[in-house]
């Protein structure tokens, strides 16, 4: 598994269910969404723009994609959660496994952010980004070619201290009967 | 990472988050306990008699242990959960990282059941058990010495099929203040 095949398979049209825990008081939330991931061309307006900010030549980034999603919490007077991203692999030239990760928006932190990323042996997709107050962690994997697993951990950025943990489901809509 | 270290970082009192995401209907389900895992001796009478069911050698395994838990869930009439159930690591003379795993009761189904497992290069445990109508596959790894973050999946046995996928933060519970 390279981020180019990561990135092929995981284009489509999906539907998630993602489980926060609260670690410090116990508490659970629920979210549903639907979520598209559509590729960009390497020429792109926000592709080059993006690039530009990390002073990253656009000659050596792969499979860029875009990522909308909206969605709903369980929680109390949550607001409709809606969104789209810029994600921009830079491929490490020496360890293909390896590479950044450019974000128009963060996950943890509304800023731009970069992170790292590997895959280990069993296929499984590692980001790690540092925020200016937190670090996240995330592994993203494929059960079958339509069901993607993420799990997402929060941490303080000072280190071990775990705040956050949420897992996604997330299960390929098509337009035919799905074979999942 | 081996069996026997895995074992060891394990053994204590944690408390659970567990969210369980029942696929088909989008439904969530979510899950509060308190988890005890304990070492068990080699020669201990529970663990002589599950090795005798699968004709296994005490003299091969490697670290038995007791798991027990108690919680409850969300989901409407639910009965309060609670059980304990020995398992025995039989790590394969070969390949130190892979072996078989004995269980008194399954995760799937309530019966014995045997799994295979292995660690990954990044130290995730990952247990694969096949049962008569369905397989469970498991992932566990340790975020920091007193977190565990556990997924299992339930798949249908004839093959791709997801049933379940459920994510459980650990907490290990201490009678000092954590470093969590």
């Amino acid at each position: 598994m390279d981020i180019q095949d990561f990135v092929e398979n995981s284009i489509g049209h999906w539907r998630s269910q993602r489980s926060a825990h609260h670690l410090a008081f116990g508490h659970f939330e629920a979210v549903q969404s639907e979520i598209d991931i559509t590729s960009l061309s390497t020429e792109a307006t926000e592709v080059i723009e993006l690039c530009k900010i990390y002073n990253i030549d656009p000659q050596t980034v792969a499979s860029p994609f875009r990522m909308s999603w909206e969605g709903q919490s369980d929680w109390e007077d949550s607001e409709a959660i809606k969104g789209n991203c810029v994600l921009i692999p830079v491929p490490d030239p020496v360890q293909p496994r390896r590479g950044k990760l450019l974000r128009e928006r963060g996950y943890a932190e509304e800023v731009a952010a970069i992170g790292e990323y590997h895959f280990t042996d069993d296929g499984t997709f590692v980001l790690i980004t540092a925020y200016d107050h937190v670090a996240a962690e995330e592994k993203i994997w494929f059960v079958n070619p339509n069901v993607r697993c993420r799990v997402s951990l929060i941490k303080t950025s000072a280190g071990t201290g775990l705040v956050t943990a949420s897992f996604s489901s997330e299960i390929r809509q098509k337009s035919q009967e799905s074979d999942m």
